[in-house]
């Protein structure tokens, strides 16, 4: 099933990406879940574009910590910035990663071993220690930072006024603390900030959702293509909107140069060059506040667990493989706005799917039947979703889709590491409001059971 | 020259403000600045409608002490949150307000004696201090939450990385706070929160600017009525933006009732209630950072400095006086949106006028001559502005417009508090970004002389 694996992601990537990952031999390595590039192969990927330094925010999460290998591997020179909030956050939880992910300085080191790059690991909060986060961007004189250093799940910043507060908290606050270091620091960085799909509401731009703005006819027939108007489903989500508009102003006042990508749903779990050591393994959640929605699927199916479906799962989603982020942020550094011009914003997403159809994917791949749950989420229960992807297409993007050969890479971690699952977090655990709560009372984490 | 000030607010709201200020007899009291209104007209305001438990956010402020004063007046029973910012400020700035205003205490016992009134004074930050202001929702039951607990400056909102930060941090977690304060408290309290004109940018609507919301044809043909595309001119200005999200998200997801308020410049100083008692005086800024566009000029005019017109003067503003706000407000809490309906907006304004018109107005009154300085903000140099105002109008509103007489009132109080000028902080201190900061740089502050 891995062998599937590697052949699905090196068909799609060899063929169209054309700036990105381009391996030419893959090797399988003693461990089981890695290969490796040929150095060839790899500087032969940045043909045509030039090496940069990019600092990393939040470069050791789920998107963070892969994106950073990758650059790497690419040939950029790569300082990764992180609080290790997220793996707090684990703790206080009480949950873990599926996966037995390795502290940053082992991270770094295996990375070290296994490609001869330097990662450097900073850890800073972005959201209160500015005067660090001055002193750094001055010290690196970094052409691009990608800013991943936002809480991150939905759930978690619905789960009580605690999460609610902290999500806006840190997320405004750091997303206004990267613009005023990048100008208090008067380094020419291009800010690559990581949106979300849920900016735009779902079914509320008339047609296909473009990439960021949108064409509209105003009172008296003046024709303006303006930000797309903001519909989040929850804070998470509503920090996304507050970032936008923060971009907007700074590119206007001091402009800035900033990308905003708004991604859709992350699956997946290892790339290419997670997958090099063990040591490397990036994180895997499957609890209800964290776990994206096919991966706690791929996860729950592996497991003999019937998939938790939100509701009628008549929600459509736009999806995207982990490889794939890492890809479109080389891709989006590669391709910085002028100084002067306007946010670049980039729809970061492979295909829609609705989530019931994905549930029955992995159902029929695994015999494990959809369990249709009382919906925790306030949001609509049916709704179509027709998303534009061309800008990232065009500039070489191949995207890797939903594909049951490919689901066999997330399954097989799943079952490597199935001992350490706590079946009392699969169950959501978060509810948008007191409604939901109420509809969902009568869900009891702890009656789920898991096959051994 | 006192007594026009008197004839024309009182012909203003005695002949069209149905639900707010209604005064039959005007006295002149010993104060200077002082006069009263009867019992019975008094209560004669609040006919029709209930008189509600209203906290006031902010309530120490510019707007907010006015707005306290005139709630109490008519009939509600105000409990004042503050968490003295804005006079911390000052001592920040080494400014102070050219009226000598006093502490909280002193002005609610002042207020006590004058009216019979009791006021409560709460000191707390509702950016930071979560769980006490659930503790006071909770505790105090209220009807109605007005929210002017923001930093409010635009100037001082561009200083500094630190005052970006400031006003930022501040603004949206305290938003943020409210929102979740309520949902927490299970209080239906109706949130009536002040935002600003500077949300909708100016001269991107294609015409008038309506309440809020904006009609629209969306690709395909659809027909929307959106909330008005954001872009502002400062991060003050940016945060009200992201307030006007968070509002909608809460209204959304936990059906919130909210207000929003897009107020003009304010200008005036005292109130038919702060005139009163001296302990009942109104701040009055006139530095750079905190002074408002036609108080700054009054005051100018009145001390023969010649007056700070920036740039051309080009730039077309929204202006309200101080006794409309107060009425305005009381409008709002008079009429909530039901549970379940959208936020709803009102542009809270008289009229709208060019900078260097109002500048002639003053220089004509006074005469004193306008002085262009190089523009420290980063505007378009000229704009037409035209907004709607007609929800408030239907409502009972007949604005207050700028007019010379009511001028005097202003400058009366500024002859007798001239003594208390720092000339020094009278040029623009603030500049948007570099490039303003370089044009700006002859601006000398100690060479602006004051008539003694």
């Amino acid at each position: 099933m891995k062998f599937f694996f590697l052949l699905a992601t090196v068909t799609s990537t060899a063929t169209a990406f054309t700036t990105g990952f381009a391996p030419s031999v893959v090797t399988k390595s003693a461990s089981a879940f890695s290969f490796t590039l040929n150095a060839e192969a790899a500087a032969a990927t940045t043909n045509g574009t030039d090496k940069k330094k990019v600092i990393i925010l939040g470069g050791d999460g789920f998107c963070g910590w892969p994106t950073s290998l990758y650059l790497s591997d690419q040939g950029h020179d790569v300082v990764i910035v992180d609080n290790l909030s997220r793996r707090n956050i684990d703790t206080e939880l009480g949950c873990d990663s599926l996966t037995p992910i390795q502290s940053p300085s082992v991270r770094v080191q295996a990375w070290k071993e296994v490609s001869g790059k330097d990662i450097k690991f900073v850890n800073l909060d972005v959201a209160k220690e500015y005067d660090l986060l001055v002193q750094l961007i001055k010290e690196e004189q970094p052409d691009s930072i990608v800013h991943f250093a936002e809480q991150r799940a939905a759930p978690y910043s619905m789960k009580n006024s605690k999460c609610k507060r902290y999500t806006v908290d840190n997320n405004v606050s750091g997303s206004n603390n990267l613009c005023c270091a990048v100008i208090d620091s008067e380094v020419d960085a291009h800010i690559v900030h990581l949106g979300t799909m849920g900016v735009y509401g779902y079914g509320t731009s008339g047609g296909e959702i473009p990439e960021g703005y949108i064409d509209v006819i105003l009172p008296g027939g003046r024709e303006q293509n303006i930000l797309h108007p903001a519909y989040p489903g929850s804070v998470y989500h509503a920090t996304k909107c507050l970032d936008a508009l923060l971009w907007q102003f700074y590119q206007k006042n001091d402009n800035l140069r900033v990308t905003d990508l708004h991604q859709g749903i992350v699956w997946g779990t290892n790339t290419p060059q997670t997958i090099r050591d063990e040591r490397l393994i990036n994180r895997f959640d499957y609890d209800g506040d964290y776990g994206t929605v096919l991966n706690r699927f791929l996860m729950q199916g592996a497991m003999g667990v019937p998939l938790t479906v939100y509701g009628t799962g008549g929600q459509t989603r736009a999806f995207i493989h982990v490889t794939d982020t890492a890809r479109c942020i080389e891709i989006a550094i590669n391709n910085p706005p002028n100084a002067g011009e306007r946010v670049e914003i980039f729809n970061q997403i492979a295909e829609t799917r609705r989530v019931r159809d994905v549930a029955e994917m992995v159902a029929k791949q695994t015999g494990v039947e959809a369990n249709f749950l009382p919906n925790p989420r306030q949001e609509a229960a049916e709704n179509e979703l027709d998303v534009s992807n061309k800008k990232f297409c065009n500039l070489g993007l191949d995207p890797i889709t939903l594909d049951e050969e490919l689901f066999s890479e997330v399954t097989e971690v799943v079952n490597k590491y199935k001992h350490r699952c706590d079946p009392t977090k699969i169950l959501p655990a978060s509810f948008w409001n007191k409604k939901r709560a109420e509809e969902c009372a009568t869900l009891d984490p702890t009656s789920v059971k898991v096959e051994v």
